[in-house]
Order: structure tokens, then C-alpha cells, then sequence
């Protein structure tokens, strides 16, 4: 895609990209909306390839009423048994999982199950990128948080502990992702510090 | 899990597992069934996490009869923008797409979409491994066909070549996966000896 300039979407100067710019406010938009802009921005400049897997669906009947089209009058969702997201960046395997929470204290630990926390784990011991974009969307404010550390909070929850994770902890033991026009969830930026 | 003799699952003798065994025949079983069963092996056996994704369905209407279940009442299957397998490998990220024919004589092209292509090659300049499996299921003969072979067929159709790959070509360019009773399409024995 090219600008009337002739300069490339993806050339808009790396000062004015990283400039926060509040105008362009994140408030309403879903997690998930976000993220999907985000991917395929990814997508359309060459960074990643990172996609959203869809939504699993138990399909028990389907009509077809002409030779085109067919159409699915029963069905029901399905618990994921991995994570939403998946992909490839730079020659490396990345899994994560989004949520957001209207929770203004804590993020609650139940919001992730017990077969994504295994499948987590697998990614880690297999040697993936793992982690967690968890949203509290009273602050407006995304955090990655790595599949490591969520696994500590649930192993302290196995043990009795906490069942969930405090805001205040997100400040210290996550990363607050930056929000973009393009990248409205440029989780990659974190990625980039953290594992390269 | 353990057998009696407390030797684990896996732990058959290499020799008892490379040799073929026809008494298990695969006719019958769907590549996608044998392809579930085999990726549920390697997790359980921890040697790869690999998934299919979902079916893609576009939802449209959703009865809520109780508050326990959602019935979904009209939903539309899609076209996926991605292949159907991905997952991670000795660290690696690994895609690829599965398609049976009955064909005798070679394999339609057509059966791989335009953004499937695309997706393939994204995958492939990102650092990934990606492949196709595509089962001849009159012979029951199942093949691995690198995503690079698969794009070089692809570019010769769009310059008005064959539309087709000629089932004798899978004998010299691609490679037989062997059936083995737990890892019923054990292609990451092909990706240890191509990629590692």
C-alpha cells in the first residue's frame, strides 16, 4: 500500500511511530478487535506472522438448502484447549492468550484454564515464546505478562495461595504494552526486550 | 503411562517401531482422524505440541435457552486464511496443511486456496518449517511434500503450467511418511531427517 508520497505505510518515521498519542484512545475498542488490528498490521508489514485461532465450535447439524451454501442450524461453543493465539517471529514460535478484566484491584486467575496453563506450559518446556496480554480496561492499560510468572501466581494458587493476581503486581512483575495508531498492541516491542 | 513391565509408552524399541506393519491398516481412517491421532501421541509422549485449528465459522445467530448452554442456530462455514496445523517442534515452528485425494494419477492443485499459498510462503521467509501432507487414499499412500516443492508446482501453474502435481513426481520430490500404529502419520520422523 502506497501513500500519495510515494513512502511506504510502514516508513512513517520511527520517532513519530514511537511518540505516545493520545488521540488516538484505545477506550471501546475490545482486547480482541486490538490485537486483530494489531496481527495484521504485523501481517501487511512483514514483522510477524501471528494469527487468531477461531473460535471452537461443536457443529451437530447442517442443512443444506442449495448446492453453494451450507448452512449450520446447530452447534455449540467448545472450551479452547490451547491458546487464542499463535504464530512465527523472527524464526520463533509465539503463544499467547488476551484478557481483560473490568476489575480495578486484581486480575482473577480463574479467567485461564486449567488445560491452557498445561498447554503453557508445554510451549515453555518445547522452548516457545509463552505469554499473557491481560487488559484492565477501567485504567485503559494492556500488560504482558510472561507465561513464566503466570505459572508461579497458579502454582502459588495450587498451594492455597492467592486466586488471583494483584493490579499493583502487574506493575512490578509485568510490562505495560504500548498503544499505537497501527500497532494498537504492540506486544512485539515488549517480545523484542524480553527474548532477543 | 506405564505398562506392567514399567518400561513407558514410548519407550518401544526403536526397531519394533520402524518396521512396517500392515496388519494396522489405515484404510478406512480419514487423514485428518490419523493426523489427531498421531499429534495427540506426540503431546502425550511430549515430543511436539502441535493443533489443528478450528474450523472457521462465521456465527450469526445465538438462542440462549438457559443459562448454562448457548446454542448457536445459524453459522456459515469459511474459507481458512491460514493452513490447518501449526505448533512447535524441538523449537521450532512448524505449519502445514493436509489434503487426501483419490485420485490416481496426480493431485489438483486446486485443492490448496490462494491465501493458503501465501500463508505458506509468509512462513516460509519468517524461518519456519512448512509442509503439505497429502494423502494418495487409493493406494493409501501418504506423502510429505515440502512447502518449497509445493510453491515451485504453484508458481509454474500461475505461468500456465501444470494445474496439477503428477502422483510419479511424489515418488522422486516428496517423501512417504510410514504408518506406525501410535504415530498413524508420523511425519516428524521426515522433519528430523529434513530440517534437523
Amino acid at each position: 500500500m502506497n501513500y500519495p508520497n510515494g513512502k511506504k505505510k510502514n516508513m512513517i518515521s520511527k520517532k513519530s511511530r514511537l511518540k505516545p498519542n493520545h488521540s488516538f484512545s484505545n477506550r471501546g475498542m475490545s482486547l480482541e478487535d486490538d490485537i486483530n488490528v494489531t496481527n495484521q498490521y504485523y501481517l501487511e508489514t512483514n514483522r510477524a506472522v501471528i494469527h487468531k485461532k477461531p473460535t471452537p465450535v461443536q457443529i451437530v447439524k447442517v442443512n443444506y438448502p442449495n448446492r453453494s451454501a451450507a448452512v449450520i442450524t446447530e452447534a455449540y461453543f467448545k472450551q479452547a484447549s490451547t491458546t487464542d493465539y499463535n504464530g512465527l517471529y523472527r524464526g520463533k514460535y509465539v503463544d499467547f492468550e488476551a484478557k481483560e478484566t473490568k476489575n480495578k484491584t486484581y486480575f482473577p486467575l480463574a479467567n485461564i484454564h486449567d488445560h491452557q496453563i498445561k498447554h503453557m506450559n508445554s510451549i515453555l518446556n518445547h522452548g516457545g515464546i509463552c505469554f499473557t496480554i491481560i487488559r484492565f480496561s477501567t485504567f485503559d492499560e494492556t500488560y504482558l505478562l510472561q507465561g513464566t510468572k503466570l505459572l508461579e501466581y497458579w502454582k502459588d494458587k495450587m498451594n492455597g495461595g492467592k486466586k488471583s493476581i494483584p493490579y499493583l503486581h502487574f506493575k512490578e512483575n509485568a510490562f505495560e504494552i504500548p498503544f499505537k495508531y497501527q500497532e494498537r498492541v504492540d506486544y512485539l516491542a515488549i517480545i523484542d526486550q524480553l527474548y532477543f
